[in-house]
């Protein structure tokens, strides 16, 4: 179990040191930042090459809606989903401290949303909580259920991490816009920490859409893809 | 059949929601958004999702003109495929309406192409119906032609989401200009019915040009791929 | 013979058409275009997809350079080598004559480069003869070199398409300021000949430095990689 | 040991002459230049590349602090250590050279950083030595973290290039404004000969914290990984 959960917390500290990273420092670079599209892609590849580091080892959750989501769907032992969660939020917290830790590195650093999720007048585009809410639950549906479909025995071994990788990456092509994308109320937690105040007294939206459209992502799934 | 045509409406939710979705709600984000080449990522990130997930089940094809392909190609029951078409229909209105509730949740919201298809006035472009129809054609039998390549025996098991994926980026990378892209009638009639007006007027091309060209696909490979 | 070249025909028309297809109506798009960036992603994925489809059938060449390379190292009968160039380049002359009658088709068309091939004041960077002569010896050396080393018997089986596709991205990512990039005669040609003039003059280095650079990635391979 | 050699020679060559080529040559071509993304990208299609092509051949580390890491995780022997490093400097010393002349065939050309790496004044976005040092440990860490991970048995054979190259990509994603992104002392020695002067003497911490990080991230690997 201390391998498994060493492996969610260096999974979940590059998910937030990639991601959260590339935000923070490339996406707004003068001239030739990376934009969202770098981000998106950043986020996504954190959990493609962690996934193929380590998915054999924990299963390569790095986020509790996932670890949620899973033990709905009957893939996980739900006695390991407290002591996982723990862990993610941990690596998120170590990464966001390091990652701020290297960006006041520089003059003149503002800290900004820092990555942090938000809505209403926290959201990048100004939607409201309903759009917010509403698109993590989706989002986070459609992220569980395209994880237990890749991961399903019909498909052949190997290809999983690239499937929820990019998935990952879908997910913030679409969504940063409203909620600077979260699906994930690990990383969430991490960056809010550094921020302090708004980040923290929005956080509840990005444990409990998340967690309830992973839930239901997995329900779905079972009634779709299990029943062969 | 009541699993495959679920797979095949949460797919074609799943292509409508996160193709357009980035169209609508990241294309143009000030400063940072994600362009025309996020969008293309975006949709054929859609397809190589969904057809790891429940390529199994459905045969993964989220798309009218897909069916009609297979179908014609002999890879298909032509009795599923009228319940196919309806379905996949179903899962772009759904997605196109959820995707409009999210997005009028932002102050000053204007309602545009919503990432509908259009040729003249309405191509991004400007480009002709001609140059419009013949483009369609031409990328809906590539797409087929594509399809049934990459799925036969002769090609390594696992790849093809990857290469039918990214067939449909390659194909938003050229054609966004001309028709915003289409190559599938029910990702252009789930936006449709929600600016109506021009967009429906116009409806007609973005069901008959793919239809004919993946039915020209289909034979094409028949002719070049089929006979070992 | 006739279906492998009917392969080699569409393959080649895919990657003129979608590669400089990207090029000449998506890179320069009004404020959302696909940049360079999306050009060499189109390039490569038109490599990508079309060699998942017809690889199994014709070898997926595409290209002269690839196919005096892959004859060069002994892959590729030398009997078959005039037959799939003459096919390569037919498929890049109707990609090229389709490509143009779909541009023509906005108003206010400007023929400009059309996506050629060239160097000195053609050059989109304005290099000299010999960086674009030493661009594209390098660049083909390079992409036959890992092409003979992906499809070995060493690698897995299925990856290939991969790495060749991407190969011919990250040859984008770096040469187009220098010729726009070749290393791909038959590609030259087919655009060359729709701009006349400067494109045709010039069109010599285009066929003699990828052959010279894919003959000479073919012998290095023959050094490095074959002793086993 | 003269194939492996020359392997990891072309290896490297082709990181340095595609990675920083892309910076030189094309990151900030006007209007369309492929910005950080574009470079960050091609970074990781060197390896991805290349690791299919000779990885079979000599490992594919292309990179000294990769060598280290891997000869610490008791993967490689430490006596081909020095000749292994001694190619993969050479290689990219020799990519550079090439690059810089192609490079100078254009009328105004000014040599700028070159694509070096640096920090303080010359990191790209004035990051301290501090923040410098840091984000190169922690990048190499994962790097080599990853690297141990993918190519374990416990993952499907044929996914480790993407995987690796891919983490290169995101490397660069996060860390070119810091310091341009090193995690790799060979090709910050072939561009930093070039440039001299500073270069020169920032290009200690270049050769210190990818190895630190390199086998530290080792160490973690043996602690996490190996112990099935």
């Amino acid at each position: 179990m201390i391998r498994k959960l060493a492996a969610e917390f260096l999974g979940t500290f590059w998910l937030v040191f990639g991601g959260c990273g590339s935000a923070v420092l490339a996406a707004a670079f003068p001239d030739v930042g990376i934009g969202l599209l770098g981000v998106s892609l950043a986020f996504g590849l954190t959990v493609l090459t962690m996934a193929y580091a380590v998915g054999g080892i924990s299963g390569g959750h790095f986020n509790p809606a996932v670890s949620v989501g899973l033990t709905v769907a009957g893939k996980f032992p739900a006695s390991a989903l407290v002591p996982y969660v723990i862990t993610q939020v941990a690596g998120a917290i170590v990464a966001a401290l390091v990652l701020y830790f290297i960006a006041t590195g520089k003059p003149g650093f503002e800290l900004g949303g820092f990555a942090s999720n938000g809505y209403g007048e926290h959201s990048p585009g100004g939607y409201s909580v309903t759009s917010a809410f509403l698109i993590e639950v989706v989002m986070t549906f459609m992220f569980v259920f395209i994880i237990l479909g890749s991961t399903h025995g019909r498909v052949p071994v190997g290809f999983a991490p690239i499937a929820i990788g990019l998935t990952l990456t879908l997910i913030h092509l679409v969504s940063i816009p409203v909620t600077n994308t979260s699906v994930n109320p690990a990383r969430s937690t991490g960056v809010a920490l550094i921020v302090g105040d708004w980040a923290i007294a929005q956080l509840w939206l990005f444990w409990l859409a998340p967690i309830v459209g992973g839930a239901l992502g997995a329900l779905a799934w079972k009634a779709v893809g299990e029943d062969d």
